[in-house]
């Protein structure tokens, strides 16, 4: 076994000064380190190979991948988000600075009374104990409930886990679900945490670009030929952060379908659903096995940073999400999961009115600004760029310096010349947030 | 650079299946896979040929760990713990079972009534959006005080970062500091969650096994000897689970000059420093800025179930876990973090007085029962064996159909003839529990 593993070690030799030349070049001509052409007809290669000598492709594929991205680090490094601005803005208020918050999808409403009657019953109820990984029983009860009586799904609490917040259920599905040889189809323009969640597992992201000119709809020849062996789950989120796009149901319907076909897992994204203004209709609604749905309390009830959120899936992923939870977590804030469980079943529904009265007026302040955009059919943003295209990170960088903070559209992806607002001041702030923004165009 | 990846391919093919013959014989003989000794004698060859063909050792050991991983896989699996056995005994209990908790650390104690009042009043101090990720800097600078106050520290709010209890502190330590290549030397009996955190990122565990004939005290030969380029961090855990011992001083010196002579980082995870009865001291009085430390709220001020912790480090890597903190969670929960900061000064030594009393109650009743144990120094467990070997994983489980739940020593590490008694509980139902536990040795 030495001798094999010596001889492997030469050529591993080889191969990484070759990448570490190829990269050289690369850097020269500006082009993009990975080469997605390249690297599929070296995994055509590969999967040909193993069926040549017999050898099982799955640890070949994942032997593979070792390699590329081996070859990725040696070539190159990384950059930046709304998060990123959002965390910068948070300093210079440390500081004494006055900040108008475009860039984040906070909500600025009170979360609903009963959240605090629940905080104030909490302690002498008692949930304040270890519990189980998966959630309060009770509690996913009632989260069961909800998604069968507002998302036209059929489940019960054993499709139901609570995370603290849909962040962390975003991670645990990307980490639990994937390998570091598989590869995840992200439609862009995107949050960014699905991107950063794949890669920081050293998984693939292939990047489906949709453009405004086409309304923001992918195209579905493009995530048919983007789908290999090792392509293993495709992102939704409608409606979209930051394009506040729904998908027409038809549409939606051919996506679900290409991702059956393909065995794919569906992780969706739906905690915008509360601020849908169109016709919306849950992955939940499918009643697709490998569906993962992403659901949280932080922005339909205004509960950002309390950390609450949940997943509804198929009983088999929700025990292996649970492991992954328990060795990190032990529980959900059990506190937290009181209140949010009594709160769930509250009227939020102002929360959606006051929320489109504020897009109605941002879409008017944009059009006046001659800005391009395509109206959102849902969400708290406007996803737009200027007809003579800028770079907005040097552009939100400056506005932090006049007091307002936008998210980036580098942040969501290749979107340079776009910039997202947000829709969560009231409309005296906004205007006077985007005022500032036009001195500045 | 086809040509060379397919030869590494069909090298990796033979190479796989040698891994499966050794297996095979492995199990046939009954021999533990992972095979220490030959796979040092592979790393000194690994090394001794990037010299000798003048390649980066690092890359190379990288790759080696991809291959003995592979092999590990190919040919086994995995085994049980205390977490394991609490679930169990949940689940029993939501089928309207009796069942008494000696298997978990959960203190029965109610949290401070300062908690009760914070958080009634946490709603209206507005406590509850994004915040930064590493905690909210009142918070930290309290934190900060308070170890600098308790712990010998001498550090400040960038020192110190909250998190949803101190197992996700281990995870974001191990996870983030340590590479797949890496090693880490884990004193055992320990709490599983250091290993499962290593084994879940691929980096290798090197257990240093203590006796209860040396007192617990690992011997600094045998942590020398194991450490070698790969190894980057080695975890401490005192007052110790399960056994309660606190480390002479001149010996916890010795290994902290150890880890300081060989650049390791220390990870030592002091949640029971709060339940101390001997001379102990925080890694945090060494001021070495490679030591990590772990807090919790959970066994001092009873908040198990509230999820809230923090970490001590150097800026440095306080900046590093942040990253990871913030992509899986945004923040921890504010209305937890305004609590926990509320109750930080809260007088918990009662808490203590009323663990020391119950400890003393059950080395009372272990003696009586003939059991084999070291007086514990600190922490609320006994961890224990029967005079004649025992299985206590088929006890633990023989148990549970009795209403008592016990951690059986296996998820401690190799110590299948040893469990640990929790002193979670008042002295009454802790003499019932053991009474039961009599009746099936």
């Amino acid at each position: 076994m030495e001798v094999i593993t010596i001889e492997m070690l030469s050529l591993l030799k080889t191969r990484t000064e070759i990448a570490q030349e190829i990269g050289k070049i690369k850097n020269q001509q500006g082009m993009s380190v990975s080469n997605e052409s390249r690297e599929d007809e070296l995994r055509e290669l590969v999967k040909k190979t193993c069926q040549e000598i017999n050898f099982d492709s799955n640890t070949a594929l994942k032997f593979l991948n070792f390699l590329l991205n081996e070859s990725i680090k040696v070539q190159s490094s990384t950059s930046n988000t709304h998060l990123a601005i959002f965390l910068k803005a948070k300093e210079l208020e440390q500081q004494g600075k006055k900040i108008i918050h475009l860039e984040v999808g906070e909500p600025d409403f009170q979360p609903p009374l009963n959240v605090k009657k629940s905080l104030s019953e909490v302690y002498d109820k008692g949930f304040g104990k270890y519990g189980p990984a998966k959630g309060l029983p009770e509690f996913r009860t009632k989260l069961a409930e909800f998604a069968n009586n507002n998302f036209d799904a059929g489940v019960n609490l054993e499709n139901v886990m609570v995370t603290p917040g849909a962040r962390f259920g975003v991670f645990l599905a990307i980490t639990t679900l994937l390998d570091p040889s598989d590869e995840i189809i992200v439609i862009e323009p995107a949050w960014p945490a699905y991107r950063q969640c794949a890669i920081n597992s050293g998984i693939k992201v292939r990047s489906i670009k949709t453009k405004l000119e086409n309304k923001w709809e992918p195209d579905l020849d493009e995530i048919s030929s983007c789908i290999n062996e090792n392509t293993k789950m495709i992102v939704l989120n409608y409606p979209n952060n930051p394009t506040g796009k729904i998908l027409p149901k038809t549409l939606q319907d051919q996506i679900v379908n290409i991702a059956k076909e393909n065995n794919l897992y569906i992780l969706s994204d739906e905690i915008y659903s509360n601020y849908s203004n169109g016709e919306w209709s849950s992955i939940l609604s499918y009643n697709y096995e490998k569906s993962i749905v992403t659901q949280s309390f932080s922005k339909s009830h205004s509960m950002t940073g309390y950390r609450i959120g949940y997943l509804v899936s198929s009983k088999d992923i929700i025990e292996k999400l649970t492991k992954l939870q328990a060795l990190c977590l032990t529980n959900v804030s059990e506190p937290i999961q009181y209140t949010a469980m009594n709160s769930l079943g509250d009227d939020v529904t102002k929360n959606t009115e006051i929320m489109n009265e504020r897009l109605t007026k941002l879409e008017e302040i944009c059009k006046e600004m001659e800005l391009e955009f395509v109206k959102p059919d849902g969400a708290m943003y406007i996803f737009a760029r200027t007809k003579n295209p800028i770079n907005t990170s040097d552009l939100s960088e400056e506005l932090l310096n006049h007091g307002v903070a936008i998210a980036p559209g580098i942040g969501f992806g290749d979107y340079n010349e776009f910039f997202r607002i947000s829709a969560c001041l009231d409309i005296k702030t906004l205007i006077e947030g985007m005022d500032i923004i036009k001195t500045r165009l």
